[in-house]
């Protein structure tokens, strides 16, 4: 159990429940042995899994029970797994190091990596189509995953490629970016969540908004990092937004005023959840422990 | 409406169809432009739309509907256009020509070849989950599309990084590869077809029959065609299989064996569809038609 502050999350707990899961689907699922050792190096070498713990958090502050937030779990750590590997290749990010380790292309070779990630994001949609809590929530659980997937790879490409109008300033650009690259899975793990456990439409709109407020933060506070921190305490390459001239909160606001907009996002996250009650009490945590970490 | 010998396929109409669909859906959807291009330049460029017209026809001979099939014909496109894109990128085949121009990673950059092919993965099952016939029926076709995928996947693994155990024969590790590369996509158009028609056990088991046989002779005609055919007649480069010293039917069995097997499939195929009776006839016709192609 980490703490912070008074926040207490059940991150230890919840990713060794996910790992557990996503290591017995991925056991059954008969796939080439190199493959299935590539995907398991990927998705089960470490990580915050914040994703799938969004996604249980939200079920349960919806009145569902953890096993309902399983499939939605492990699809979303597949998708976000997925991305990481192909931001990851030579042609895209050109990175050696992802959660302290070599990254796939680098273990195996540059074509598993891709064939690799294009499995995750099939397999994601397999575990959460197959195994969703009811045959009717399967199909409403398929549009919310693949409409954030298809968000977040748009963010890839306003990031990496840029099209923007020579008009567009480059605050607005950044939240485009933020909104669609981070924002979009972040969105649908609350969803996901909240809608595996039938949340009424009260509840839906109040995860939502937590997590439109919680998307913009965590990549608020991933910015701050890369400026502060250093590769080793951070698992991952540090620096690498100033070197490659990126759009930033630090960048454009500044250090401090990136701070106060990270301690608006995340009062705005809590009051989001009023409609919840005592039920959301986690999700708030949560908020603050994102709003605090240092990795 | 091309014709061979007895077999007349609506192959220019029904390619029509699911490619206004298509371009409808992919004008609705946003993306950022570049992607939107990047897309529209790997999916509108021609093509057989082999796979739309079996999920078509699969529909129809279930009694169903073709406006009840236009979502998975469009999502089946997608899949197929997606997995060529990211075949051809320099670290998989390195292929510059595909249906007779640029492939996309010329065209545009590594980088958007991949993100676009990315996306049209994740489209794929936005329009699937969101277009079904039913809400129902939504998450089952989701399944069949995800586990399809996933063994199109795998397919890519067997033939291009191949893991197989010494002692598995020339024909057994070749199979493997042609039922998961090609079979899985061609099996997952006619399912998909029939389960949006609601078809019955009897029908559904038929027509899954049928697309096994067809899946695999179209993959023993492409071998051959691509022995005895010319670059610029099959508008993709020619001969490669050789070069590459690949498995394939003609070097197992030569080209007269080759032949023959396909006349075999073909007629296991047309077997197949016994319990459909007359509205399968468009499905036999298809058959004869890809036994007889000569690109």
């Amino acid at each position: 159990m980490e703490t912070c502050g008074t926040a207490s999350v059940p991150l230890e707990e919840a990713a060794a429940d996910v790992e557990a899961y996503l290591a017995e689907w991925l056991a059954v699922r008969p796939l080439p042995e190199n493959l299935r050792a590539a995907i398991e190096y990927a998705m089960l070498g470490g990580g915050k899994r914040i994703r799938p713990l969004l996604v249980r958090l939200s079920c349960e502050a919806a009145g569902g029970r953890t096993e309902e937030a399983m499939a939605a779990a492990a699809a979303m750590e597949l998708v976000h797994t997925f991305s990481l590997v192909h931001d990851d290749l030579p042609a895209m990010d050109d990175d050696d190091l992802r959660r302290g380790r070599p990254t796939l292309h680098r273990h195996t070779n540059e074509a598993m990596a891709i064939l690799a990630g294009d499995a995750m994001l099939g397999l994601a949609f397999e575990v959460l189509a197959s195994r969703a809590p009811s045959r009717e929530l399967a199909g409403a659980l398929c549009v919310e995953l693949a409409s954030a997937t298809d968000d977040m790879i748009a963010g890839q490409v306003y990031d990496t490629l840029p099209a923007f109008p020579e008009s567009l300033p480059p605050m607005a650009r950044l939240q485009t970016i933020h909104r669609h690259k981070t924002g979009a899975l972040i969105r649908c793990a609350c969803r996901l969540g909240a809608l595996s456990a039938g949340a009424r439409d009260g509840e839906l709109d109040g995860i939502t908004r937590y997590a439109e407020a919680i998307g913009l933060m965590f990549q608020v506070v991933d910015d701050v990092l890369d400026v502060t921190q250093t590769s080793e305490h951070l698992g991952k390459t540090a620096h690498k937004d100033a070197q490659q001239g990126k759009l930033t909160y630090p960048a454009l606001l500044g250090i401090d005023a990136s701070r106060d907009e990270v301690e608006r996002l995340h009062k705005e996250a809590c009051d989001a959840l009023e409609p919840l009650g005592p039920a959301a009490e986690p999700l708030r945590a949560l908020s603050l422990w994102l709003a605090r970490r240092t990795r």
